[in-house]
């Protein structure tokens, strides 16, 4: 098995995913909140690029939201904005969410340009069910920081990093890979290094370090987004399954 | 003083680079062999991306040398390979070299479409000249990873944190520049961080260990070479100057 990391969008013009099993991770802020809203119910995640489409989209489905930012501040017309711990039950249950995330919406749309099938969304909030899923798979294996206008993002890494140390000793790195692994040991503490990012540092000095807090928690949620090719991005959620049947599966799962 | 490290060359489209200090660093092996070459006394070197082009260029100029491989390989025709101990000053002295170098020659091309006025080329050989000119500059800095093929490679980062290590506390980081300075900590010994990169074992397996010694020796050299813009990018080295006006400046001193 092999294990690719990404640490730029960019750098998804070099490289074929064909075959791969893909992560887009963008944990400031937007896979964050894509995993926070499907977590709490929502239907499903539209992740478009600019406010005008979320809107646009949203007049043909009124019972839809349309959420995002722009330079973290809130849009005018948007039901919820860029920070996870906005997105709860009572707010987005049952509801389709029109997200605008240049960074994440970008990345995942070049990954199915370059030849994904699929695209997992991992951040910390669903370490876990990313990881084991990527074993469980057995294939090779791309992630892919969003980052930040095509730049690198160090918060994306560290999550890249320890995702690696999951999988076990035997996979193949990448230089990329290696990287990656290399800056998520510097950092015992994965709030540490969000704060040490620079986008860490922009959400704290316009407000946002309880989103920091939230989006450092490992494992607050056992699901597995996943987005599917379109015209329109289409992110849903499978509720891992329990691997002894005598369980009764999750609402939802898919297995 | 801001410093940028640009992890892959594809981070180069996100970039303006207009009134900063530029560097590309392709540690295996192409600016190695480059400072080598000028080191060595070699009049100039022009990097090309072809061997058809090196070719091309050198039937109009006949004391030229064609020099340059294709993975790793020598090419039917050229004077010299791509290893930096084959540039000798026997072989280089007086000469124009044209070597072929994919990753090394688009990383510059494309630093000068994005506004760098002139590139200085970096190498561990010369790590020390580098850095203390980006000092004196006292501008924004911007460090290239040429990389491989749009990718990122460890070797090439690791040097970029040994500079900005060199640059003092007060510079401002990227996420790229903390990412780089991080790599480079975790490597006590250069050589070790070569052999750790995907290139690296590469060149290993192919019988090219010397040519990872000879590229992890720090300033061996004591030289800053810079490549100009143009329809043909021309590469030649200005020897660092003496401080002290008593001492006769070295041969080919711009100061």
């Amino acid at each position: 098995m092999k294990v690719d990391v990404l640490i730029s969008p960019s750098e998804l013009s070099s490289v074929d995913l064909r075959g791969m099993a893909v992560v887009v991770v963008d944990v400031l802020r937007a896979t964050s909140t894509i995993v926070t809203a499907l977590a709490n119910g929502a239907a499903e995640v539209v992740p478009v690029e600019t406010p005008e489409e979320a809107l646009r989209y949203r007049l043909g489905d009124p019972a839809a939201l349309a959420c995002g930012a722009r330079g973290g501040k809130p849009v005018e017309g948007f039901g919820l904005g860029n920070s996870p711990v906005e997105y709860t039950p009572e707010r987005v249950e049952g509801r389709r969410i029109y997200l605008t995330t240049t960074n994440g919406t970008e990345a995942i749309r070049k990954a199915f340009e370059r030849g994904a099938g699929e695209v997992l969304i991992g951040a910390f909030l669903n370490l876990s069910s990313v990881c084991d899923e990527l074993r469980r798979r057995g294939r090779d294996i791309a992630l892919i920081c969003a980052g930040k206008e095509g730049r690198a993002g160090l918060e994306d890494l560290v999550f890249c990093g320890r995702c690696i140390e999951r999988l076990g000793d035997e996979a193949e790195l990448t230089d990329g890979a290696v990287i990656a692994r290399i800056a998520s040991r510097s950092f015992a503490d994965v709030k540490e290094a969000l704060l040490s990012s620079q986008h860490g540092r922009y959400l704290v000095s316009i407000g946002f370090e309880r989103d920091i807090d939230f989006c450092a928690r490992e494992d607050l949620f056992d699901l597995l987004p996943t987005a599917e090719p379109g015209d329109l991005i289409r992110i849903t959620a499978s509720p891992r399954c329990p691997t002894a049947p005598s369980q009764a599966p999750p609402r939802g799962c898919r297995a």
